[in-house]
């Protein structure tokens, strides 16, 4: 399946780093790729529509645009680009995200009450920062440009994600609205219809990780050798036919399902479905970015955490698989809707690769500490933007959040 | 002073109830009188800034102009104008604030999640309903629009509240921006200076509460006869220079000063002045309406919590006056500053006055069900609309509440 | 009735302080009545009884035993006997209730972690600083004796209130344990069969508060004139089967009949009845002193929060009277019941009397700095010391807070 | 170093199970053995000692000696002597602890509230039980006792992982009394003296996992194939003068050292020492079981949090070593005080092993419900009980806890 999020097209067909033109002109049309396809996200969206923070989780997507910008100001501009006058003065503490060592930040949980700056002043940021960094790029030469390349790319797979982000935040925050807007009504809302069966891995030695100098993030390092299987993986995902089947057997309310904190947060929270499923008189219907649409049973589930993936696997007599497992699958080539539909639990906790350490700069801030208490989640999903999905990539959130596309495949250990 | 928040002068000088001309047209000029000032305050907020809701006390701008606007629809329209049609079928669900009566609400603490309907659907909304009420108005026969009066008026009194709330609501969201945005460069941020002395009231039976058929909320009534004084009261208000020597004194960390909740919630919000105080190298400057601004040390003390007040009074050797003594001293045009500066805390416990009972319909919700656990406050401030104050006005708050334009009078019962 | 708390009678007959063998004889046996009968409330609980904190609110009897020999250590020996050399240098600390001037103290609602001293310590605290007191006492000449008086009432008078405390905390305790134990399972369970009809004040002035030099908390002063009346007062209290009726009309789910903030507290601690009534299969039964009994419905209602009373109050189209008009009645012998069976609520927030003024001395903090957030109670318990009970007495709870032996008689406005 | 916990010697020397005598009279002599420990660890504690839950995570004394004594009533005795009357019928509820299946419970949290039964009426309750148990053993022919050993050994080794608990939080409780008692003043609070220097090891395949028929917990199996190293792992224990270096470098103040939620934790509660260790005008002491003690620099460290841990690897250069990493080191014998001295927080979050499956019957709960959101800990403690360490053991606490006698030692991947 097509992944929507990018039907657009914005993205350049050719690498964007092929030496065909000269590199400057190549970097700057990958620049500009990513930046307006932000642009191409948040075009639906009003100024309010822009500024509401629906949790702590969630970013305003004003603020998405602005943080994104922040970091090209501040990592690039501010560093490398003598002269750069600054935006404005109070951006730097407004718009840094976590980054520590960049200094004070504004109070992550209260990024929605910021009416100001305004949407429209973001976009007059925005295009402060796109000028001065295509000048900037245009006039650098080719040494420069390629010690400079990492940043770049850092840059723009930074942005990338925001992209998502700013999907999955709008989404959190037009379910709690009872009126239910959509963002976009060609949203798909069904399909794809994933496949069955499973493939069997046999022990054995395999790499996994990234290998070779092409992007990556540092939490994909060090590639290192690990032992797999023998274990069976689901080709496909489980779907919202499977789903209906553990509701209906009780499986939201038997205890012995689940994790003692997984049942604890689905019983604090009132869990009986997935997130954005809403009861109604004529069955359950889903809020979508298309808006309130009939439930799909042949589609893939989503939005489920990583409790409920969990106690979805016990039911079934299965298990979820682990990172390495997947990786290798993967690279197998043996996985259906691997990427584009629904990231995927693993039941790996978030850690680092063996002899990983994060680098002492600003950007070693961005993976290392978040190492503790989340889960890997592999794949993509359809908001995921294009070229952003790779085999080695890492996700990782809590295992009680749900706001994001996330869904499952089984593994079985009963070889 | 003159009260900024009604320099416009939108209200009509003349009485809205005059029948000069028929009393349709004095009601629809009145109306619209009160309508426009709604729109007025709005104005110099952008959408952003209408949709933020910085606390669970405060609303948003753009809720203040739609529940205004519902409550036309709802208690007029839909009651008494056969045939009228609703500008939106969920609105009563959003835009009800408390009225269980009138069924269920959308969650006060979420308003601020609202990004739709936005401000020009709101805006659209209120034309919709204005237009509807005029007509219907000046369709009515005089006999109907008498029996409708007591409605008419109770809704321009509520929507004239929410205007005040409407500023105090975005004062607050405003000093959370570290950018400190100005809602208006042009309002007043020094004086009045306000009068000295002590004024004597002796001991006797004195009447207060409503009297008459004029327009008056129910807490106002029963009048009733209580027995008052001797006491003094002063003739002006506590000044920011007295404030400040409270400050030095060490006022706000001497527990013995304090009433025990009071200085639980002083040291759990860290106060040290009052709120919108911003301590700079060169002095304290105050977050207004008008922006960040130097603080004036003549100009009356304002966004003081009871528990602040109480303890300044304490520090002073003084008291808190009643809001029997309030009003005695008031109705004999004693006081200086009773209305149009600054709200002022009583420590009068907010009751029903003696036999009071609330209506059993709808708007029997007013009042009543708030009379507890608040103190009253007397007289009116800055942001109350023009002809907003009466002597026998009963405000009311939480102690530990300050966002709202409150100060204080002493009182002296060393006679 | 009798109040079944002092049944025992170990308080002397005759007053204390008549002269009759010299004031030294007279005070330490009423010192010794007021000290044995502490012991006397204690002696059927274990060590563990002795040391539960069910909630913040309440304290373990140990620590009130501890606490009210702190008291006389503190105030008394440490000031006036010199050479007194303390039991145990952590003592201040750990048994200071709240007062900011005598030092630093351990935190409330940790009381019920400290596992030592145990009982058996405290009893041996108890019984050095009884023999200090005594010998102490009976050493000092009249003169010294007679200065001294009120702080050895206003001891005596403390350690009373906290033997009601000591049963009212304990029951909290064991109406948390599922095989409900019994402190004394001769307590009396039914009765006392209040009377019924109501009397008339009309309008009037009278002096309420306490005048005279007999023993007094200084809250009751100063004594003053109020206007009072004209209401109707009911003789007496209201009974659990008029409470049967207020609950069997769905009184507990009427959001109209409820105070806002108490419908808020209904909900969040999910009440549908007095506390510690516990519906079984065949009918109420409640949580007593003398263990789980079934209910009575001719007995006075006990265990109900303001936010109850006021909601009952209103359902039965009547309201709570003020303290003044309770105490106008009470002193003219109207009122049924007033001591030994029920606290009664009324609709006075619990503040200052005019012109009431702290002490600045440490024992000013007894009662001034609780007067806000409070309501007044007037009347005493069935769990009330023998002795303790005045007719300008004014006890004080929050509206939420029905752990204390609370009840109401009605009020009628409509004469 | 002996293990204090277990100097007693309280455990028989021969092995439990040797078939000596008969079955039935080995068992009883473990059974008496173990039952006898856990008297042996509660008799310093006086009844209030035994009543204290000093935080949810904590359980009472009294509660962790009757909750044991549950486990073979419920288990044991109801399921397999016929015939057996339960002491009392409100106990398994009280008593039970977590096993959704076996019932509803009393909450974990009230646990303190429960003043009765005493600590008298537990010693009772054991009495009834051990004679019942006995009784039943020595009547049980040899098949049926085999067929039992599995649920027997459950029991025995259940009670044990309890005696462990019961040190554990007592010494939390103490720790909270300004007083700071002291359960065993012999205790010993210096030493061991832990080994320096590395050992390798090399990339390979090793087995880890409890193998054979022996007695193990669930989650030390299935027993599989891991790919370790190649890594260095420290011969021993990160000392307490390791730990001040790292305060003293302002480890606890250095975001950058730190995981993002381990900095939150340390933040909000105020972190800047190991738990217990307090500062002195002369320097650190540290509450022990033995009361408040000089810190011996020497002595391996204990009661960090795993966040300490893993922020003090950093700042080390080093990393924690995996479970795997341990297991495979310590089955090689390379580790010094690998047991006994305090449990070694691993970089492993608590997983199921490949293929884990908790059983489906009640004790199935024992383990698998907690394999989230904890880390392992491997080696055992000086308050583990004799006879209850092993190679394959898998402790497993939260990240942010630190009451446990949790220490850690290094590994280094940069072989």
């Amino acid at each position: 399946m097509a992944n929507p999020a990018s039907a657009a097209g914005a993205v350049p067909r050719v690498s964007p780093f092929a030496a065909s033109r000269g590199l400057a002109d190549d970097v700057v049309e990958a620049f500009l790729a990513v930046r307006s396809e932000t642009e191409r996200r948040a075009k639906p969206l009003t100024p309010e529509d822009q500024m509401v923070q629906s949790m702590p989780d969630a970013s305003p997507v004003k603020w998405h645009r602005a943080h994104t910008t922040w970091f090209w100001e501040q990592f690039l501009l501010a560093r490398h680009s003598p002269g750069y006058v600054g935006f404005h003065p109070d951006y730097a503490f407004l718009f840094n995200s976590y980054y520590v060592s960049a200094g004070p930040r504004h109070a992550r949980a209260e990024r929605g009450l910021l009416t100001r700056p305004g949407a429209e002043e973001i976009t007059a940021y925005r295009r402060h920062v796109d000028a001065a960094v295509v000048r900037f790029l245009k006039e650098a030469d080719d040494d420069a440009l390629a010690e400079m390349m990492p940043l770049i790319e850092a840059g723009l797979n930074h942005e990338q994600q925001h992209q998502e982000l700013m999907l999955t935040d709008i989404l959190h925050a037009f379910a709690q609205n009872p009126i239910a807007p959509a963002y976009d009504t060609s949203w798909p809302f069904s399909g794809p219809h994933t496949g069955s069966g499973w493939i069997t891995l046999n022990q054995g030695i395999h790499t996994i990780g990234h290998q070779g100098d092409s992007f990556h993030f540092d939490n994909e390092k060090p590639a290192h050798r690990v032992l797999v299987g023998p274990v069976k993986l689901a080709r496909g995902l489980v779907t919202n036919a499977d789903w209906l089947a553990f509701m209906d057997d009780g499986g939201y309310r038997d205890a012995t399902l689940w994790l003692m904190d997984g049942f604890a947060a689905a019983t604090s929270e009132a869990w009986e479905a997935p997130a954005y499923w809403r009861r109604k008189d004529d069955g359950w219907q889903v809020m979508t970015l298309g808006g309130l649409r009939p439930l799909d049973p042949n589609a893939p589930v989503r939005h489920v955490s990583y409790y409920e993936a969990d106690a979805f696997a016990r039911w079934s007599g299965k298990h979820l698989p682990t990172e390495m497992e997947w990786e290798v699958a993967a690279r197998a080539g043996h996985l259906d809707d691997a990427f584009g539909v629904a990231w995927q639990w693993t039941r790996s906790a978030y850690a680092p690769y063996p002899g990983y350490r994060a680098s002492r700069d600003t950007l070693g801030e961005y993976n290392g500490k978040f190492m503790v208490n989340q889960f890997v989640l592999r794949g993509s999903s359809l908001a995921t933007p294009a070229r952003h999905s790779r085999v080695s990539y890492r996700n990782f959130f809590y295992p009680h959040q749900r706001w994001q596309f996330t869904g499952l495949r089984l593994a079985d250990y009963g070889v």
